[in-house]
């Protein structure tokens, strides 16, 4: 049984694990620690959980001991990982930090995108993309995972096929994100707050969000050459989903089936990965609640242009689904456990 | 007093129509005309309408002599007009169409993209495309107006300006529209039942939308050179409202600041286009039940692509606000007569 | 042309009476007024207004001299009206409170139910309560009105008339009211944050809604005895609008039909109150935007229960349209003055 | 393992039994059928079941031998399930049954109500009603089971226990029950279009809803007399979700700590039934996707009204996870397997 351990449980990301762990036949939570000064039990803050789960919180840098967990979720904003992994990584914890502090190995880009100076930058060189599809083995035989950004997780997915299989211009690349509201995590502001944000469609930080390099680092990586993508979030009236819609220039003509092949290829062996068969975009409700990423390729010959479309629940395979998948390969568990589910329809 | 006759009166279009006519100073609806076989009265079909019109709907084909109009709407899918149109131009009636039936000079381009024979080619000539920020003096003097299409109405007015100017290639444009829901039309069907669009997001008709033309052929008339758009419609859980986000490829450097007073400037004399001063995307939510497109104007310099947002509320200025405006640019009446509402927010 | 000042501009409420205003045609606002330090245009706070309204907002307490307004709402909580409307009233100026401050003639009820002590006991005797279908003559001479609480206006009118017949028994009444989310304000909290508040139905404040004493008095006053009723609020997710569903105890066998003959007389002359003519409940959606009460009376003969369903937008005749309602009143204008908006369907 | 057929398989109700036994361990899904002649695989209707289940929809009358099942579930409107029940049951197959055929003993109660002659009158005699916190052990020995509507589940759990013990009057009683979308099924109609249902709230079936009779039949069989309730269905803006808010007219003083008290003792065994401890209402947003019911208890003194609120998924606990949870009584299992999942939040 592993025992995990998980900081920042109160937010939509700690519940995400919890949930994830709470559902695993081997793995367990064994704290739960958050900011605040406010420790009641779990289910007070998320009372969906009354009769799953009694824990309760416990406030970070006072928690009891607990013993010493196989594995910790840093499920925190930027900056809690980088200056509070390295003591977990010591004492042999594993780590999977859910921000952006591990997922450059330049500490600069970070610097340059985040804003801010970067405190551990000698981690970086081991730590690891939690993106299992393109990274499993580097992942199994890692102690410290950098678990993937939302938008992220649907657009490298979306991309990287194209471009490692020379479809598509590795330059010019456009990335039409839509979020749902969690997306921005459970404090209340203004911008959603449920009157404004209803009837509500818009773009925001259109130059630029802090997810652009690393779109632009993995499907690079992934597809054996630098990229550049042009990426634009939008924030639309639903509570979870991201919809990417990518969008590539042809290096030559490729019919809509021979693209399809590509991506089929790619994924066949994948458990998350859906390529629908005939282009069809289904649309986000149907991975709600779910750690599938479903995608739909497709070919304008006029234009010359690759759209593919890329749908996950941005609170499981675009956070918490994803962190529990990397924890299921650090250690050497069918990579689907506490996953299994279909998503939540209608 | 203007006489106006709506058919197809029990759509959102016919509505909308009804509804700015209402709230005109110097127009009056004289007969509303429906398909069906059901004469009630409008405010039966529409409740919200009770106190405001007691009209009775007729049935097309069996209307009694309500006196020859002066204006007539065509609220009416794609086929209605063109059989129809000339019947009331004849008699000296203005005619203004929602369909696609006169928006293309050329036959051809409307039978390739909507799939159906044009049965009166001979009027394609006269009939002028109603977006009068771009058409004002032809449309003053027409008597068949072309009312545009839900979203190349924001397309259009996003792109031209840019073109225009020079700022962008006329090729590679990409134009990613997410629509609310009322785009479709007010016939039930599965994929806008409430529990199947509402928490989802999906892409249709990916290739090719029937819009894309329209968008090449007015960006590209207004703009002085062909364009090629790649335009991909998304729908959104919303009842009302457009954004289409538009991405072109600079043709130089250009700062968002140059970039946003060649939009101001075009658009400085024009009542219902508003450029964001500093490019923030507003949303739908502030353009809702109103005649305004918001603009935004943005440029990544790193990756050279100029990114425009448009909102449009679909049923107003992407169908029955623009159809007023036309009613009002024909008559010579001031143009925002029955349009001066604000949106509904929150 | 009457001046008008709104205090509390940046709120819901505020925002209500000043779009009322710029649609008045006999009035104008001449000060929008804060408690913030924020003296930004007013179309920065809310960006549908771009082109409708320039005006800045000033800081409460550090106002320019406008002039004395004819007229001042506040649209404020409860506790400024009765500190600072005595200062207006002294110069003259009509005042329009929003808050609970003087809706009771008995300072008392006031302290139970709001949990605060009254410092303006002296202006209850002359405060007039704002409902116009009821109280007409009374505000045409006041100069201090009591606009009514949004759950309230529905439930007066929706049991007022039932109660003055003898249809129903004054004791046992049961209020279920079910309200959207802008009627809890614009100031965001864990409870309004869209992903907790969509796809999520709760009751709050069983015992006891502090709109249940102006229930009882309202209902009691026009009705000609006392009367108590249980109310229920409860929140559901949409930004606007308000069903409060009214059961009382049949007196003895009355048909439907004769049920709404009764609420058909009491409201003949109004116009803002829709009676429905064969029970239909139309939903909030038709009001949306108006200032119209929808009205559906039925009965349940079986269990002798009289069912009354009152549908309003809960930020219009819930809150700024029966504030604005009350200006015309006061001022003698014909009261649908920059009311005769229809409703925003769909 | 448990073989089962589901009838009706393309609706919701039988994607959710579908859904449920895919996840049960101990039982399958050995044949899906439809009325529709349409045998694509399930996972075509139900984009989201792709990877977990790929049979094939038989049109109902044409199904090939799958063998006999050991249960059916009939996911079907009225009047299937009394024409088709009986040749399962001579074949020894358990059979539950989703609609108002089977849940009164009286078969004039049916006739009365829904409209219909009974077909099969003679096998009310020994069906069980499916809530086996109340009829757990007449389920266990049943071989055919009426499964609750979704209102009712909800009102009959939280009105019983209060009748049983006293605290309120048999008569009077008042269910005011709101409900998500999906309640009315998958099939298009207008009313439950998106964009006239989005921002609308209205009370429909007003006199009277059909689970009327159910409600009181079941509130009175366990509470031990006969008890009168009027209920009002409303519809709400959501796809799923029912809250049904109970009022009861208190004999005696009682104390909502004591009400509260007689809750927590009647549901102390019960695995799916949480009551609030300090009579909070966490809304319809903590069941979704899972089989609680959830009550808040609270007491108004003033008035002296006992108010109940249970909140249940209508798919879940007011239709299929009833459906799967009688099963699992039927066949001896542990209650809750299939049904673990605690629901989908935020």
């Amino acid at each position: 049984m592993i025992n995990a351990k998980v900081i920042g449980a109160t937010g939509y990301g700690g519940l995400g694990i919890l949930e994830g762990l709470l559902r695993h036949p081997a793995a367990r939570v064994t704290s739960l620690v958050a900011r605040q000064d406010d420790t009641r039990r779990i289910d007070e803050f998320f009372p969906h959980l009354r009769g799953h789960c009694d824990l309760r919180v416990q406030v970070a840098g006072q928690e009891v001991d607990d013993g010493t967990p196989d594995v910790v979720f840093f499920a925190t904003p930027n900056g809690v990982g980088m200056a509070e992994a390295r003591a977990y990584l010591e004492a042999g914890v594993k780590v999977i930090d859910y921000s952006g502090d591990f997922r450059f190995k330049d500490p600069a880009v970070y610097e340059q995108w985040y804003g801010a100076a970067h405190t551990a930058p000698d981690l970086l060189a081991e730590a690891v993309y939690g993106l299992p599809e393109f990274y499993r083995a580097q992942i199994a035989g890692a102690r410290l995972v950098a678990n993937p950004g939302c938008f992220v997780v649907a657009a490298v997915l979306a991309l990287a096929p194209a471009v490692k299989a020379g479809l598509i211009e590795p330059s010019g690349i456009i990335v039409d994100g839509k979020s749902g509201i969690s997306g921005a995590g459970k404090s209340p502001k203004p911008t959603f707050h449920f009157p404004h944000r209803n009837e509500n469609v818009e773009a925001y930080r259109i130059v630029e969000h802090q997810h652009t390099p690393e779109i632009e680092t993995y499907v690079g990586d992934f597809g054996g050459q630098p990229v550049t993508a042009t990426f634009v979030a939008h924030i639309v009236p639903t509570s979870r989903g991201i919809l990417d819609t990518c969008y590539g220039r042809l290096r030559q003509d490729v019919s809509a089936a021979e693209a399809r092949e590509v991506y089929l290829a790619a994924y066949a062996d994948e458990p998350f990965v859906r390529v629908s068969r005939d282009g069809t975009c289904h649309g986000t409700g149907v991975v709600l609640g779910s750690n599938f990423v479903d995608l739909a390729v497709n070919v304008n010959p006029r234009t010359r242009q690759l759209v593919v479309t890329a749908a996950v629940d941005n609170l499981v395979k675009g956070q918490a689904g994803s962190a529990l998948q990397n924890m299921n390969v650090l250690f050497g568990l069918p990579e689907d456990q506490g996953l299994e589910r279909f998503g939540l329809y209608p």
